[in-house]
Formats: C-alpha cells, sequence, structure tokens
C-alpha cells in the first residue's frame, strides 16, 4: 500500500495584476454607449453618465481591468463640477474615460470642441424618462455646463428646474458618449482624423493674449467673445 | 505498519476583490501630499499632479486597491480640460480623488468654492523647479483656469506662458491637493464641517434665475457679477 497524501489548499489573495496604463480599449457597441448614459444619468448625474456609458460597457465586454475602477468616482462633475456651472458633466466623464483608454489627447480636444459646435439634443433613447417630446435644440458655443443649459433654457422656453431640462442633459449626456466611443473605435480602427479647428476669436485673440503673444496674459482656447464681446470696439 | 499519510499544504493565489465604492481612506501627511502634487504637476499637468498627489501616497500607503487605478487617467484635465481653460485641472483632480473615497459631496463643494476665495500661491515646495522666488499672489473669484490664471497674470505682471506661471500653477496645485487631503482627514476624524457659502451675487442672481426662480435659466452657483457685471444695471 503506497503512502498517503492529503494535499490542503491555502487560498492567498494577493491583488490582481493592473496592465499599465493606458488600457486596451475594446470597439463598443456606440448605441448601447448611448443608452448606458442617458439611463446612468438619471441615477448619478451627467458626468457619471458618461462615464459609466463607456467604461461601464468596458466592465461588461471585458471584464478586468476595468471592474477595479468604480464608475461612481465620477459623479462629482455633475453640474458643472457639483453645480458650479463650469465644464459640462458629459465632457468631464467622457473625457476621463478617453484617457483612461489613451494619451492621445486629441480625441478628447475633439469631443470638447465639437460639443460647442454641435446642437444637442438630436438622439432619442428607446425608452425616455422624463419626456418623450421631440426637445428644442441648441448650440452652446462653450464647454461650460452653465452657458450651455442657459441657453438651452432661452432656446427652448423651458425652465432650468423643469423635466424637460433634465431630458435634454440626459439626452446631451448620452450623444457625448456616444460621440466619445465612436472616436474610441475609430481610434481602435485607426481612422481617427482630428477636425475641429480653433474658433476665429481663438486664433485672432490668443495672437496677442495668448502665450506667445505681445500681452500673454491667457493661457486658454474656449471662444472669446460670448464672455467678452469686443472689448477692443467702444 | 500502516501507511504514513503526508499532508501537503499548498498555497492558492485567488485574485483579491476589488471593493465597493467608496474605497477606505487612510490619513495621509499633508505636505508629502502637497510636495508629490507639486512635483506630478511638471509631469502631467495640473489636474494629474492633484489627482496623483493624493492617490498615489494613497497606492503607496494602503496599496490595494488604489494600485488598481491608473492615476494617469486624470492628465485631460490640465490647463482647465485639454487646455480649453474651464474647470481649474487642479480642483478636477482633486475632486476626483475624493469622489473616490467618499459619496460626500459637500468635500468637493468645499475645495472648489474655498478655491474661488483663495490667494494663490502661498505655499512653498522644498526644491523649486521653476523658480525659487516669492511669488505674487492673487484670488480668482472663480473655479475656471482661464479667470485664475489670467488674474494671476495681471497682478503678476507675468506672462501666461513664463516660467513664473507655469512655478505658480505647480504650487496651487500643491496647495489644493494638500487642502483636499487636509479635509479627507478631518473627514476621517470625523470632524468635517463645511464652511463655504456661496457669494451674495449667487444668492440674489438665483433667487429669479435660479431653478426655484420666476425666470429659472440658470443652473449654476459660480459667482455672477465677475462675467455678467449687472445686466439689471443700464
Amino acid at each position: 500500500m503506497p503512502p498517503k497524501e492529503t494535499i490542503i489548499e491555502k487560498e492567498v489573495e494577493v491583488p490582481q495584476e493592473v496592465p499599465e496604463h493606458p488600457w486596451i480599449y475594446a470597439k463598443l457597441d456606440v448605441e448601447k454607449v448611448k443608452e448606458r448614459a442617458y439611463n446612468a444619468y438619471f441615477t448619478g448625474g451627467c458626468s457619471y453618465g458618461a462615464f459609466e456609458g463607456i467604461v461601464g460597457e468596458l466592465q461588461d465586454e471585458v471584464g478586468h481591468p476595468y471592474t477595479s475602477i468604480p464608475t461612481k468616482i465620477s459623479v462629482y462633475g455633475k453640474g458643472g463640477t457639483v453645480g458650479f456651472g463650469t465644464l459640462c458633466g458629459a465632457l468631464n466623464g467622457a473625457s476621463m474615460a478617453m484617457n483612461l483608454v489613451s494619451n492621445d489627447l486629441s480625441m478628447v480636444t475633439e469631443v470638447v470642441g465639437e460639443y460647442t459646435e454641435t446642437g444637442y439634443p438630436t438622439w432619442r433613447p428607446a425608452v425616455a424618462k422624463k419626456t418623450d417630446a421631440d426637445l428644442p435644440i441648441s448650440v452652446s458655443g462653450s464647454p461650460l455646463c452653465h452657458i450651455s443649459v442657459t441657453k438651452w433654457c432661452e432656446a427652448s422656453g423651458f425652465e432650468s428646474g423643469s423635466d424637460e431640462r433634465k431630458e435634454r442633459c440626459g439626452r446631451l449626456t448620452g450623444e457625448v458618449a456616444g460621440r466619445a466611443a465612436e472616436i474610441l473605435n475609430a481610434m481602435a480602427d485607426g481612422t481617427f482624423a482630428a477636425a475641429f479647428v480653433n474658433p476665429e476669436s481663438v486664433t485672432g485673440c490668443n495672437g496677442c493674449h495668448g502665450d506667445d503673444g505681445a500681452i500673454a496674459n491667457v493661457h486658454a482656447k474656449s471662444e472669446c467673445l460670448q464672455c467678452h464681446g469686443d472689448p477692443h470696439t467702444p
């Protein structure tokens, strides 16, 4: 009779190895990203909506390492960061997701720049949360939440606290996240080409006010005249 | 003689689970956070600086699960998000870090609100990167990168592309990250109490323009008069 052997397996928890940044992207279904972002808007706001729309899909489709990031890290960006009305939260969440899978920030520039020139909302979710109506469309001219929302309120006649405005921001969140996913898909295919060009006022004003100008007191590239009018005209 | 039994203990590695959000915070050395954020500013910009200052310290002090987040996810926030001059990147990175360890966004409101009323820079790193000089101090009145930088350029006389401006933003990044860590330490001690109060213009203007007002076309709480003057005064 051979000697008896008993093997006792002891489980030892070890952190799963996390790959170097940026993480490998897997092409996503843009329509699924839009729907997920739209629905997430109504649980955690615009920034969470966009981040969860993209990274949540990557968690489902790819799993590790995406599952190691809690998408709730992005909730703070809502209302232009806890309601301050600065950077549109959908842009913040989408940018963060893009930066997770790439060091190429020209994709972020593209999404942010394009946003300022795009009429929102045009996309409609499968099942609307607040109203199923077609909503009026406006162009913000700015990546700022406050300007984006107020211009839409002015264009639509709806109040900032209305269900219609929330529905508008939910749909916009879906569209922005979907656009970011489209651009990431193009990156994966090797077909992404930046198209956004700074508005004329930025090029013009920054000739003197930009980092390399004679006055050099501006380090920004948002449309100038929207806030400043033309201070050189009496 | 009965057969001898050999017991073999074998260690089997199993992946450590990533905990639910928010992750458990460990109190940090505020001065170390400031130095780390300041130094990181010069490799990845303001937003990365602040996020890496806090989360990098948590990676070193706590390890898992913090090591599963690549802090480079936050680089995009630089220059108010890829140079658009919106939300100050140091605020973006610090807010993201705070939201990782807490759902209490009043801490984010505190850091962002306080920033608008604080004179920067007043802190000095152990070893300065660009200039060892004392730098002029300015108050932005705004969480926006463009306003913060331009007000400092006007107050100091230094250009936006100058070494002094970069040094100023590096030190500010250290201070903002350090302040966020101070507040998180207070949260851990159970002593955090919000002190920031919206400026009078926000309370006043939002009486009519805010979500619940008669006009209700503004969903924001940044100082109004800085951009608008008083449009009710002829």
